[in-house]
């Protein structure tokens, strides 16, 4: 196909080398268009205007934030002539849903991985949008990406989504990190020994399609029981205090199961968490 | 083997009917007889004292909490007499030091998995204690669990590692739980199909050996910088407060990767965020 | 004085009848007319743009928030010829310093306290911008407030110290809150009393002054040390377990009181909490 | 009256001051005997054993923490034969209860204020108990303190209420110490300019009598509503992440009013954070 690209940064690059790699025909902007040169020698012809990516069948924007795609998108076309535009960017819902009202074909598809998992075209891609279009996109998609995951037909969809799984990420990133500090400090166990153990088993995996089925049927019986696990984070705090090691997430985490517990959740598996988020949030949740 | 086995609930009764799938020899105490019943016609010999277990090569101790774990362990004989005292208990790190000055051989292995992981001999087995009793115990662990993953030879330590492994656990169940509630409330995503992605995509955990590179080496560059993470967390707060979900555990985060950034740190992998949970346990890192 | 007054809401609404009280003369403008009547009838002219309310000696805005603020003030005259302009609207310190950029004489002074203190012109006023302008409106001041506190040159510091004063109020609130739910669910306290009682004794606030002068002095010993607060903590969320009361702001006081002692603060009075706050941030704090 | 006093630590040295000042005849025990002395000096009689200060009206007992009292107490006679056991000491409501069980005549009261208070005679008492023994000891209060506040006839409503207490100060410690290190590292501001400013503002605490009638009367209109609350909040954490300086109790707060709102709190002052706090708690508000 005949893509433009446009934002030649690490992700960006990684992405455009993906699709020269696949056989599609590339035309690219860059900012800086000295950054640019490398993508000259893999086989795409640069243009120095984000306009002048605009005429292929599909024009990919790939750029650092909101900020950096408005400007970009001030300078493409409204009328975009048939182009698909796919908005690739780790940009706000917001834009994603005033870009889908300013171009007339829009999909938004934010992609999950890093420059090397771009460059292998190993990318997860996270697709917002019409499916008929989501469709037509499937060559460009499986050039950059292992897998496209069909978010929702609203293209800020895959945003929020995007956004959710980082945020998810975060979270085992803090918890690692906690937890490394307080094993590394006690003195008991090797800190490299630990991180092998915790990807070697909670974080290996399996274990969380349980979670899911519990999660997606409501239905949190049997499982673990939410005062067991109050249980555990409690003497991983006893044990926090005797090193003198702070462990912020696992507070949090044992206030909200104490909460579930007060609220009448004491017979739930522990991803019962999920209605006191929904509560919080002020969600009536049908069992 | 001959193993006893004292504590037959929901765990410790099918890691007991998978010792005996194994062709051990068990010799099994329960507080409440009726619920052992079961076990004794899968072929275990039932004992009215927590003693009488203390007989063969191993028994094996399988209790609700610290409090269930001394009552059991004081009507044990103090001089086991050869028998090494496996606690599989999840109990405080103090406990099992005691335990462990209690018992002249002795070795913690709590597990990680449910009953019906049990009961398919699928276990984690955390193991803590003397390499030469963890080893003499290798038929007992391969008949319980998938795998064994040795902490280090302080049992105390096993009980640390697996409270570690459960915050980890509970830090990915809260961020399902808050995301989940975002996205539902938005009414931009099925949830079933939020869980899924979520599963599929970063819960499917290619990319925390990455992660673990970085905490091994503490080497935090190149990688996903943390401005770039703290931009994201910015935007999922910023769309949580469109839809009135508060996402705490996300807020949380924020505040460390801004930390991390404060304190220098901003041209580091987001993983970084050990670095911040260390400086909070007054730990000196060395790069 | 001849005082123009932008915005006739509850607070601003109250302000302003104050300055007539005082015997000022005050040209009124609101976005909905219709609001503005009763303070006609108590002397104020009305006009029906913004820059008719700028010929006075001041002009004072008083607006819900930045966009509001930002609506009025591109409808006021860029050059003001001679008028102050006084900003009393809770607005961001970025919008602050850009209005001190666009109005040549500007003062920045938002206010503490609801309208009927207003109406009683006993607000605080938090004065930021040049001393000399600050002067000449004491006439200004004195008739809303029971006294001005001037935060510094900086207009933008006002603001600035505005959002800190209400987020104490805010820990105070949530602090109540928490505790107030502690003590109801106990049964043992009847809660008004507790109210009254914490209303009569910590919050009464003589006590404050001793944290003043630590934070002032950066002297933390003699004081309430920080292991005899982290204890107290510890036994405020072990009563909070035993009701099933969540205590977040506890549990976050508990975790950073745990910080200050592992950073090497155990001999230090409990407002060296600052230091973690400070350290938290990238400062280097001198003794 | 006859007072035995039982720790004569800091505290417990200037109150049995303020007893001797008072006139009473004072025999005190401490566990160090050389620290002591200075209290034989000032008109007390020392003894050897805490069951030999058991013999007065009242036993006075003000020790560290429960280890240290459950240590004395276990050292006093279970017939106290008459004597008033008046426990001063800061420790966990469920000691409190279980000393009560064990001394028929017993009267929680913790107390407010730091040593130069004590010396003072100025403490806050906090009186849990019976009334007519409560009311007995009135010549030993006024002693001691400025004020006794009874707060109910079950002695560990003293202690929760003195924990409570405590968690309040302690958000008040917070609040400044990240509100200081806002302003400071800003620039904007002369740190102790800020620390004068709040303590002569929103700590001088006229403004949490209002606070404490919307708490005690469960009404939440009119005032400062949710919203705006939460619009400052938002504000005072925008201009945190410009200087990089996290507030995390800000950060909480915020999500509490986000709940608030979601949870149809909206059009409430922002009192109404306790309503929060009281549904985490699983217990139901009646208007």
């Amino acid at each position: 196909m005949h893509i433009g690209f446009i934002g030649l940064g690490h992700m960006g690059g990684a992405m455009a080398r993906a699709l020269l790699s696949a056989g599609h025909h590339v035309t690219a902007y860059n900012r800086t268009p000295d950054k640019a040169e490398p993508l000259r020698e893999a086989g795409a012809a640069l243009v120095r205007e984000p306009a002048e990516a605009c005429h292929g069948e599909v024009v990919i924007t790939m750029l650092a934030d909101d900020a950096a795609v408005e400007q970009v998108v001030a300078r493409m076309p409204i009328d975009l002539d048939g182009t698909i535009h796919v908005s690739a960017s780790t940009i706000s819902p917001l834009l994603a849903s005033r870009l889908a009202r300013r171009h007339a074909r829009f999909v938004s598809a934010p992609v999950l991985g890093g420059p090397e998992v771009a460059a292998e075209g190993k990318l997860f891609v996270l697709a917002g949008g019409e499916s008929t279009w989501i469709d037509e996109l499937a060559p460009v998609f499986s050039a950059i990406g292992q897998r496209t995951l069909v978010v929702g037909d609203r293209p800020e969809a895959a945003n929020l989504v995007k956004l959710a799984c980082n945020a998810i990420l975060a979270a085992v990133i803090e918890s690692l990190g906690e937890t490394l500090a307080l094993v590394t400090k006690s003195g008991l166990v090797d800190p490299g020994t630990f991180v092998d153990v915790a990807l070697a088993t909670v974080l290996a995996a399996p274990g969380f399609q349980a979670y899911g089925e519990h999660l997606k049927t409501y239905r949190f019986e049997p499982g673990f029981k939410l005062p067991l696990a109050l249980n555990d984070m409690e003497l991983a705090l006893d044990a926090a205090r005797v090193h003198a090691v702070p462990l912020p997430l696992v507070s949090l985490v044992r206030d909200h199961l104490l909460e579930a517990i007060a609220t009448g959740l004491g017979h739930s598996d522990w991803t019962a968490l999920a209605l006191v988020a929904q509560h919080a949030a002020g969600m009536r949740t049908s069992a």
